[in-house]
């Protein structure tokens, strides 16, 4: 199989996903500045043109980062990293979710408008980048507090909510748009989270 | 079970899922207009303040319309509507994920930033809106070109991205704030999945 990807925190999330199954697999750069991922052979790939994607042998190709790693998933099951059928991996759902929605994408918001990194593809609105960075940082606290309660987002057991949220913060703290708050619980389980070796994959 | 919840698409992207499966369970209105999602009550049990939410008999509570759905799965697992693990999973995922991400969400970010709906709690930015209003009917033709190729999004089985994109269509028909063209693979499609019994829950 083959994953096509550019540097981005959702190929990171991939890359720590993969080394925590211990799967590898050839890996295709595409340039996204220079629109490679818009080209007639990539588009007809995968529709939409994000990357990552990932080719399979017959060909079938599976794009986004969390579908990716579902299928990785399937292929080595242990540990379970999107939880155990029922109540764990509804858990997980809901967390990698929050995760996602609640903070990765205000923080993506808030830089792709602010800074029009894709100007040339999307209208840009710098408001509205403002008002994602000025939320971002605020959703935080939610997830401070559950860590106080658990060692890990979803519970007891390191899921792909944990991954999603590290990629996101350290992604917030790159681009410098957003506000990172220090917060406690976040702090201490950062430390043990970005302390596994799967997070110096690259 | 208990699920509490406000009309809105995601209420029904859960009580289609549960009809599909043949589950019920105890509902309770949350009236959203008097900001009952933001009482300290509401908010011990699912910060964020979102609906629809789950609580379990052990008063386990699960928030996010896709994690309920995916607990519903494991009370239910036949037939399944997130796809039989691998390959199958992961299509379901991609085309979940695309019909929220790539439409779902520009819908409801032109209707909360046009309409100001929300705007005693969140701050609308209506040139965003525009933005969105202007994106999402854009991305239908990439589903319109799937479902020329497959009976349903993700394939050959019916599924939860499914579920997800026809509620997304008739909550931008409802809102009108978004125009949708008349794409005919989606015609055929749209007439087939709505035509199911399940699609009548409310």
């Amino acid at each position: 199989m083959k994953l096509y990807e550019s540097p981005s925190p959702n190929a990171r999330r991939v890359h720590i996903f993969m080394a925590e199954k211990g799967l590898e697999c050839e890996r295709i750069e595409v340039d996204i500045r220079a629109a490679e991922n818009l080209s007639t052979e990539y588009l007809a790939k995968n529709p939409g043109g994000r990357v990552p994607m990932l080719e399979l042998q017959d060909g079938t190709c599976i794009g986004e980062s969390v579908a990716i790693c579902r299928y990785m998933e399937s292929l080595q099951p242990e540990a379970p990293l999107f939880g155990m059928p029922g109540v764990e991996a509804a858990k997980v759902e809901m967390w990698q979710r929050r995760a996602e929605m609640n903070f990765f994408l205000e923080v993506a918001g808030a830089f792709r408008n602010i800074t029009g990194f894709f100007k040339d593809r999307e209208t840009c609105v710098a408001e509205w980048g403002r008002v994602c960075a000025e939320r971002a940082p605020k959703m935080l606290s939610m997830f401070d507090e559950q860590l106080e309660r658990t060692p890990y987002l979803a519970g007891d057991n390191f899921s792909i909510a944990d991954i999603t949220l590290v990629v996101a913060l350290d992604f917030a703290r790159m681009v410098k748009v957003v506000e990172v708050p220090d917060l406690p619980s976040i702090e201490r389980w950062y430390g043990d989270v970005s302390a596994r070796s799967s997070f110096a994959a690259s």
